[in-house]
């Protein structure tokens, strides 16, 4: 795996989920500052919390000032182009699931490095793309969307086995990348289009 | 003390809290997945937090699959024989009551073989028996259960105190863990039993 | 910068935020290990996520005892003595403030001796300074004041940005930083008194 290209997924990651970050902070009225401070959470809490649980610190954000800027830029343009973005909503949607997609994968190839487990791998790629997003929730006091609504943490994980299948093949690395970015990407956008959720396969009845 | 015995006791809390995490998430009609993400939480969250301040990183569960293995079991277990579970609420307080004495003892016993004082030892056993209860009811937006119920993290601290005193005393390592594990387990019965709590002993009239 | 003047500025820092955090929880009704619990949070939450994510471990207050009796003391004369407090929200206003600015440089400081740059050093000073108290509003289920309310941790930032213009003239270092501690101080006094928030420059019309 290129470094350079695990970098140009983690940059679009990091502006897909400042974005995404921004909008919903500006939903909820918060001032400016908040606004920064979600896009900032967003973008880099997935990351935060799978760089401490491994040890790999000081966490990546302290140490590269690309992320800070991105975010900061991120934020500042969804700020500015509000007006814009209000007719936007698909965009943004489409920012999230992009961002759900490369930041997977960034979870994935950096738990291989460190010689985890496939199940561990997958598990890192996961908490990378979606604890962002929890956090935010927590944040804005909701129940985070990822147990509330359509497949979300499901197609980070279909992604990731996917991507484990085709390293098995003889299909370059980089491609398999791409394609399970973009199969988590499609497995979003499908399930939230045809609001595909999980069946209650437990009784509703309790309690 | 037998590493092998501190192990079954961290297998036997990591089920109880499990099928805890899990039971809670279903009653708050979590889909599937979201079930499994929550007893996720509430098994590994104290131990991950403990891990990770003390710097014993990859935190454990990233090491041996033991742990996600028992709760995934625990999960699935939970949401197939939930029709069952619903006579069953007793037993459900029952293995949370067993979690948090198991638990106790896990943190104190892996806070020992660092050295730290005795506070800290004890501070430490209660942060792995009662956090990832806390970050469960922060997920699920609640006010932790810790802080407006019966006695809980209390029993842990008695139960960490009287095992500072036994280790005092000529009695048997692996016993000394087994009576405060069981103190700690009939201390949160009689709690909830009798429905004592701590006396708010500041003026209520406060704003 | 002599490092038992730092521990000065961070002793007086815990005793406020400890007080603060106890003052909030008695205001939720929680009972008195709920109150411990919480002075506790609120008084080390912020320097332990920057221990943290800089890899200083374990944490701080874990190697320390100073902190951990100092929250003692905080959170058990803030119980005893409720009934005055009651009249001196003022006060408690005070101590939250001055715990802003004394946890801010505290912040700063550590991350100039790992040789970070200005911009994270900044940031880690905030985090440090404001985190405790952002977790206390998660666990007492309220969205956090720093997100709602009157400049908060824009304070924060300005005193940091001045702290290390200073660095640049011929002015003692401890010097230096009593005056950016007054600083942010200060702005937050004003800030409230004034009911100074920053405007939601952005469009109100968002969804």
């Amino acid at each position: 795996m290129d470094l350079s290209f695990l970098h140009i997924i983690e940059v679009l990651g990091t502006f897909s989920f400042a974005v995404s970050g921004a909008s919903f902070a500006m939903e909820k009225k918060l001032d400016p500052f908040g606004v920064l401070i979600l896009s900032f959470v967003t973008a880099i809490g997935g990351g935060t919390l799978r760089d401490v649980m491994i040890g790999n610190l000081p966490v990546g954000w302290l140490r590269d000032e690309t992320a800070t800027t991105i975010i900061f830029t991120g934020a500042l343009g969804t700020l500015l182009f509000d007006k814009y973005l209000k007719k936007l909503t698909t965009t943004l949607f489409l920012f999230d699931a992009l961002g759900l997609g490369l930041f997977t994968l960034v979870g994935i190839e950096k738990a291989i490095q460190l010689n985890f487990s496939i199940g561990v791998c997958i598990a890192l790629g996961t908490i990378t793309a979606s604890f962002g997003g929890v956090i935010r929730d927590v944040l804005l006091n909701n129940v985070p969307l990822v147990f509330r609504k359509e497949i979300y943490a499901l197609a980070s994980i279909i992604g990731g086995l996917v991507y484990f299948i085709l390293k098995e093949t003889n299909l370059d690395s980089d491609l398999s990348t791409i394609i399970c970015i973009l199969l988590i990407f499609i497995i979003r956008i499908v399930a939230v289009k045809f609001k595909i959720s999980l069946p209650l396969f437990y009784t509703k009845l309790n309690k």
